[in-house]
């Protein structure tokens, strides 16, 4: 393919499941000319409590899939998958860019670390299990803040794992997500946090019950508008943006092929319900029989562009 | 494999991860110098949220290692399993004998009812979104019912997916279970059960909470007990029982082996906590390669036995 052609090339976007849509969603939104593949592997959700080994396995099939439907750029819109294989899977993808959550939401935090704050801040970060285990966004957070010559900030991290299931169970607020919130957020509470990264994309459906149990004033950040953000400037800055306005931009926002690993009848429902919009058709797609063997996951096809420093 | 052999294979046990321990646990301290296989598909769990033909090829996988490890019985210590793949998991081990929760737990439903309810019974059944969705309880438990020229108990079915996360996360008691019983069980209560199954394997360390958001002398019933008896009684008849006392069992119970297709260690700990003893080693299987092609399924052995009418 020609960079000329690149620029009619769907954005690929993945999570485990459903907790990605939070990010297609505002994609969507902000980019509706663009046209995307969403790839939710339900089949093997959640990845939060599985080793970085076994999640790694399933996103390198996941992006040999995404690859071989000629992607422009890999959207990783899960936590846990950006924490334990971001790295692995710019590189195998290269060159095609990869945009992942943790670097995206580590950015934000700091910078909305309030002024009077920077040389004493406090960053707290939830997140599932494996990705707080990974320790990778208080790595990032600190080599960022090096990099800008600013002081290292204080950082509490705390898994959250019943929150992703309390999402799904579509218990958004109440009593039993404000207890369970409390519960978790005890020690980050007496911690007294300037920012906290809502470390994986089922969180900010759970703002309401998290903000209460943290002091008052405690900034929440989300890492989708971030994602967003980096994924228009470097689509403009190659000159592979649809501008909306173009085709299918006139009647709404143009399309988006949804793959499933599980059942699209449950896929369709969750997906409606995230995106409130109507999904009427979801493929099955079987991603255990995905190959990775060495080799097969170079991008197929040519791209003359050169390796961006940083993405 | 000549049948007088079968007596030193070991017994396979396995479930979509740690649930399935509790059965375990009580087949270890019934039958002391029995050997196990304990297989926890973790790197697939949970199978109570997948759909019916995604539980269906992992546990074929399961399935198909067993009996490549020369099982003499297989014992399927997790519901959703049970109840969307265990005819056709019977069907594949043949001649090996399966025994399956949902059967073994439908029977003890109906020995529970009290004697003067047995012609207007209730039966509550409390399981994961799959294994209520599949509808197997009711079933069986209508089938039996009428074998037994009993009148059809009526029947109440609730998911309650919650509760795995919780047992899993180790809030076993409290605030959050109890309130998250009480709300499950909104209707059950109305509903004014005599008997309640509880149809999945993590549910029994749930009792407490449930028991409470239940009108009072509700009886619950854990499949477990009545598994092992099952297990026991065909060995016995079978001549394949080691008994107690045998090899093994003076210094405690023989040996089990566990396989996990996650990490290990998560594994490990989760196991030492549900089996209550220290567990020194875990093995790591990767089911997604087992072969499930038509043929490979085969038991690759003969036993010279007779098809039992009903296991």
């Amino acid at each position: 393919m020609f960079p000329a052609d690149m620029k009619d090339a769907p954005i690929g976007v993945f999570d485990s499941g459903i907790g990605g849509l939070t990010v297609l969603k505002m994609m969507r939104h902000a980019l509706p000319a663009e046209r995307f593949i969403y790839v939710g592997d339900l089949g093997r959700s959640p990845y939060g409590s599985k080793s970085a080994e076994t999640v790694r396995r399933c996103v390198l099939q996941i992006t040999a899939f995404l690859l071989s439907h000629h992607v422009k750029m890999i959207v990783i819109a899960c936590n846990t998958a950006s924490a334990v294989a971001g790295d692995i899977i710019r590189e195998c993808a290269y060159p095609v860019p990869v945009i992942e959550v943790v670097g995206r939401g580590s950015e934000m935090a700091l910078e909305m670390i309030p002024p009077d704050h920077r040389g004493d801040a406090r960053i707290g970060i939830l997140g599932t299990d494996t990705t707080v285990r990974s320790g990778v966004y208080a790595d990032r957070i600190r080599v960022l803040a090096d990099a800008r010559g600013m002081r290292r900030p204080e950082i509490l991290q705390q898994a959250c794992p019943l929150f992703v299931p309390l999402v799904e169970e579509g218990w958004w607020s109440g009593e039993i997500p404000d207890l369970t919130a409390a519960r978790y957020l005890r020690a980050m509470r007496e911690f007294k946090p300037h920012v906290v990264i809502l470390g994986c994309t089922h969180f900010p459906v759970l703002s309401e019950p998290i903000a209460k149990a943290l002091p008052e004033g405690t900034i929440l950040t989300d890492c989708a508008p971030a994602v967003v953000q980096r994924a228009e400037a470097i689509l403009r800055e190659r000159g592979w943006l649809v501008p909306a306005g173009s085709a299918g931009s006139a009647e709404g926002p143009a399309e988006t092929v949804f793959y499933c690993s599980d059942s699209i009848d449950t896929f369709r429902c969750q997906a409606e319900r995230f995106l409130d919009m109507p999904v009427d058709f979801v493929h099955h797609v079987d991603l255990e029989t995905v190959s990775i063997r060495e080799g097969d996951l170079c991008c197929p096809r040519q791209i003359s562009t050169v390796k961006p420093s940083s993405i």
